[in-house]
């Protein structure tokens, strides 16, 4: 594990170190769109327990190196692991996405929370990570991540989704803010260690995906999701092997929120879709790396205007060798056809590296 | 239909005029939430019913206002009875939302849309609004609406609301965006025309929806969504009686284009509870008046703090008289507690009042 990376443009991007190339890898790459990944998931018999079996989970996480020129893995788990390690019984309904038996919206059980060992309750996630890294063998760098502490105390207290309206939470929210802070105090602990155990285990880079934070008031964000966002980043261990491990970010629907996120401590912002990756970048663009941001959708559309969507995302970062991972502005749509997703992938590298020779 | 209005402060605050406090209407103010509106559904037997039925229709429009003080009423309909009225047979599957009997897809289809005539085809929209302006007789405001091409749109391509992602439409906006122009500029001709046949059957403003339109990126929302907004504008009636006929626009998660939502040729502007109010103001409060945001989640909590939250919510606004609608940044939640609404409205009306005798 102390080989030199055969391909760290990504691990350089996010540090704002001059790439050859733009780096691309995609939310949610090994995925339901990929024909291997349904055999694989088939095989394990049910979505958690292709998550908790390492074999399985790591052969989901490299399907989709195996297929396109992707510059990064990860680490193929759920950010509902976490909940479901403190015993809140996650599983899902055919068709209706994931559910918790016992959701947590009593005081005694939200004084009772504890965040899990993971190495203990855990293992299986870390199992998958050591063997995903092993399998690289340094080809590339391996991303572990983790949902906000938000965000999971959106499907923690809803039960699941909710339909985005999260009605129970927010009800907590407004009128008991105190309940609501000891679950994402809890969160934040499990999240940090959680993702320290995936570093100890061979993740070179760190994620947090809050999803659900882009549905609070500009205030309530900063106090029920950044705050805890901060003290996991704060927390996490930075660097493995001397190397530093980065950080990225990642908030659905943030965008009006920027420089607040830029300034929690991560190397590295994720922008959805929405967001105008210029502007974004001469609002950040010197502190932070900025990942993002085509619309999953585009990959839908012909390899033609894949192509032409992808450079239009190029350029709107603009000129310059530093700072910028390309990704979708969310996770790659189970309707779309594979060899979409190599055109991409090509597009950017060809495109983006004629641009630095200019 | 001459008289002059008991409450017109809706009217002079969508103006930009002084009014004694700040005036509030709700975005689904008739609705679930009301025991007596689902008594009214069940009577009509279904929705599609409620909305064809005049004099139904106008009941549900006034049931809040019978409850409540608040500053306006907003005729009871669905932004879906344009397209219904091109023809592609709208029907309400049990608890899965809006669907057509025949989406829009093929390009022959497309090529054969017409507006329709509203006078024909929407006729139970227009008699319904102008029982409701007899009914007001001139005690607060009629609203008129319409959803913005863009939204119509979405539902009509992807024949429902598709989970939020419109593969289909998302597919034909990167692969083909002449069919998709060619049904924004028909979709565009339909609502001026459905909205002006409101206005000349009684509404006293207009307002149009773009709930949709917050998931296009910055350049596709100009192309697909902004610019067919400015054309409904462009041809709206703007007096009639001798009085202004405000405009509303409504883009939710739009807030990152605010400026250029404010120069569409509408006199207020929209926001979701994502939007900081201040900020927007500064941004555009001299050109448009602005309505939103509280969280409508907030009606969930305790009577105590939603009073706090209004109050948070007019403090964000800042000081003066002028360019201030409040409502919610959203529809009310069906799980709404009625007397959480009155308890609303009071708040708003008694804290402004109290703030411009300051």
């Amino acid at each position: 594990m102390t080989q030199p990376l055969r391909n760290d443009t990504l691990l350089r991007a996010l540090l704002r170190e001059p790439t050859e190339y733009t780096p691309v890898w995609l939310m949610r790459q090994a995925g339901r769109y990929l024909p291997e990944y349904v055999e694989t998931r088939a095989r394990a018999g049910s979505f958690m327990r292709l998550c908790k079996t390492p074999a399985l989970a790591c052969e989901a996480t490299l399907q989709p190196l195996a297929r396109f020129r992707l510059d990064a893995a990860i680490l193929f788990s759920d950010i509902l692991t976490v909940p479901d390690a403190m015993g809140l019984g996650l599983y899902f309904a055919e068709n209706e996405g994931p559910r918790f038996e016992r959701p947590l919206r009593e005081e005694w059980a939200i004084r009772d929370l504890e965040a899990p060992d993971p190495w203990e309750h855990l293992r299986y996630v870390m199992d998958a990570a050591a063997e995903v890294r092993r399998a690289l063998a340094d080809a590339a760098p391996l991303i572990g991540f983790a949902g906000s502490p938000f965000t999971l105390a959106c499907y923690m207290v809803e039960g699941g989704a909710g339909g985005g309206e999260f009605r129970h939470l927010k009800t907590m929210l407004y009128d008991r803010p105190d309940l609501l802070h000891r679950i994402l105090a809890v969160n934040a602990e499990a999240v940090a260690r959680s993702l320290n155990a995936q570093i100890e285990s061979g993740a070179q880079a760190a994620m947090l995906f809050d999803t659900w934070g882009g549905s609070l008031t500009g205030p309530a964000f900063r106090e029920f999701s950044l705050m805890y966002i901060q003290q996991v980043v704060a927390n996490l261990i930075r660097e493995k092997d001397g190397r530093r491990v980065p950080t990225i970010v990642f908030v659905k629907g943030g965008g009006a929120w920027l420089e607040a996120i830029a300034d929690c401590g991560c190397d590295a912002v994720g922008l959805d879709w929405t967001a105008d990756l210029g502007a974004a970048r001469a609002r950040v663009g010197g502190r932070v790396a900025l990942q993002g941001n085509l619309d999953p959708s585009a990959l839908l559309a012909s390899p033609e205007a894949i192509v032409r969507e992808a450079r239009a995302v190029l350029d709107a970062f603009g000129p310059g060798d530093t700072g910028h991972v390309f990704n979708l502005g969310h996770g790659v749509s189970r309707f779309t056809p594979p060899e979409h997703v190599g055109a991409l992938v090509d597009a950017v590298h060809e495109y983006s590296r004629a641009g630095r020779a200019k």
